[in-house]
C-alpha cells in the first residue's frame, strides 16, 4: 500500500485578481500563503508525514510545498520538481481577466476553454507580455514548449512523469507529497480514478486541502476520490471554484 | 572554470537571543527572512544565477535558500540537502546563552569551545530537551549521529558530501549555490583555500552575503578568499560575529 498526498497550491495573486494564470509565475497571495501553512497543520494533525515532495517549476506550488512542510516539520525531506507538474498552459488567455473574458466570448465558449477535455485556447503569441518564450527554466524544452494547452494535453506531459518519477518512490514504500495545481492534479486524478474524458469536467479541486489517495499494489486507489483531509472546508471550497468567473 | 556561490543563513531567532544553536532547528528571524531575500538580489544584481542549490537539513538554511532563490527568481532550480551541510552540532551549549556561557567557563574555555580547531564542547545527554536524538531526518545515522562537534569533526563529514554531490555539479558546468552555515561554510573555506588549522579560527563569514568562488580545473580559487557580493557589508558584518557573546 502506497501514500498519496496531492496538494494544490494556496490563492495566488492573480486568482485574487481573477486573471488566467497559466505558466505565469505569480506569487501566493497572504491568504494563499495563509492556506498553505494550514495544509502543513493538516499533514502534521493526521500523521501523514511526506517522505519526499514533488512540485511544479512555478513559485506558486513551490512555496506552498515550502509553507506546508516548514509547518508539518518535514522541510528537510527530498525535492523534486519538473515542468510536467505546472498548471494547464492557458494560451492567449494567460493575463486576461476571467470576467471579461466571459462577456467577451460568452459562456459556452468561456466554458469550452475551461471545461472542455481537448480544446485549447488559441495559442500565445510568442514574445508576448505573457508568454514563457526567454524563460530559462524551459530553455531545454525549445520548440516542445506549449504555447497552449488543453487538459488533453495536460495529461499526455505529466503521466511521463508520474510513471518515471512519482511512481518509484510509491513503489519504494514513501510517502510522497505532490504539491501542484488546479489542472495538473485533475490530470492525475483523472488517471488515478479512470475518471472519463466528459466527467472530469465536473471536478475541481481545492486549494490549500490535502487530498489522500491509499492506493493498491497496482496503484489504484482504495477509496475512489480519495479523501480531503478537512473534507468540510474541500466541499465549501469546491463549490466556490465552481463559481468562478460568475 | 566553475562558479561556487556560499551563501550563510540569515539572523535565526536564536542567534538574536544569542543562544547557542548547532543542530536545533530554529527559524530564521524577520530580519534573518530580509538578510535571505537580499542575499537573493545581490545574485540577480550581479547576474550569479544558480543551477543548482545544496542546503543542510535545518530551516534557517532551507528557508533562507528558499527566499533568497525566490527573490532572484531561481526558486524552481533543484535542491540538494544533507546533513553533512548542518551546522556544527554545538554539545552540550546547544541551547545555552552565550553571554552566560562565558560568565560561568571564562574567557578562555569559552573561546576554546567556540574556536578551537579539535576541542569539543562536552556531548549532549541523549534524551535532553535540545537533543536530536528522535528526529526522524537522523534516523538513519543511528549510532553515528553526533552528540558534539568540533570544527574538525565539521570537515570530516562535510568533505565527503562536498566530493560526492557538489564537486560533480561544478564539474558539470553548473553554477552551484550552497546555504549552509557559519561553520559548515568555514570547514569549506578551509579546504578551498588551504587555510591552517590554527588560522580558520580567525575566519568569519557573515549571513545572507553571497561568497563567490571562481574555481580552476582543479576546484581551486582563483582568488584565494574569494569574493563577496556586497564587500562592505560583508566586512561590517563579519566584525559584528567575532563580537558574539561580549
Amino acid at each position: 500500500m502506497s501514500t498519496l498526498l496531492l496538494l494544490r497550491h494556496g490563492e495566488s495573486e492573480w486568482n485574487a485578481l481573477n486573471l488566467f494564470t497559466g505558466w505565469v509565475d505569480v506569487p501566493l497571495s497572504e491568504k494563499g500563503r495563509a492556506e498553505a501553512a494550514r495544509g502543513g497543520e493538516l499533514l502534521a494533525e493526521s500523521g501523514l508525514l511526506p517522505d519526499v515532495v514533488h512540485t511544479s517549476l512555478l513559485r506558486r506550488a513551490i512555496t506552498t510545498a515550502h509553507l506546508a512542510l516548514d509547518a508539518a516539520d518535514r522541510h528537510w525531506i527530498p525535492v523534486r520538481r519538473s515542468w510536467r507538474l505546472n498548471e494547464r498552459h492557458y494560451g492567449a488567455l494567460q493575463g486576461k481577466d476571467k470576467k471579461q473574458t466571459l462577456a467577451e466570448f460568452g459562456e459556452e465558449q468561456f466554458m469550452t476553454w475551461r471545461r472542455s477535455y481537448d480544446v485549447p485556447p488559441p495559442p500565445i503569441e510568442r514574445g508576448s507580455e505573457f508568454s514563457q518564450d526567454a524563460d530559462p527554466r524551459y530553455a531545454d524544452l525549445g520548440e516542445d514548449a506549449p504555447l497552449t494547452e488543453c487538459l488533453a494535453d495536460v495529461v499526455d506531459r505529466m503521466l511521463p512523469y508520474w510513471h518515471e518519477s512519482v511512481v518509484p518512490d510509491l513503489r519504494a514504500g514513501k510517502t510522497v507529497l505532490l504539491a501542484a495545481h488546479g489542472n495538473s492534479l485533475r490530470a492525475l486524478v483523472k488517471h488515478l480514478d479512470g475518471i472519463s474524458d466528459a466527467d472530469i469536467a465536473g471536478l475541481n479541486i481545492p486549494t490549500g486541502i490535502p487530498l489522500l489517495y491509499d492506493l493498491d499494489e497496482d496503484l489504484r486507489p482504495t477509496t475512489p476520490g480519495g479523501r480531503y483531509l478537512d473534507p468540510e472546508a474541500a466541499a465549501t471550497a469546491a463549490a466556490a471554484v465552481a463559481n468562478q468567473g460568475r
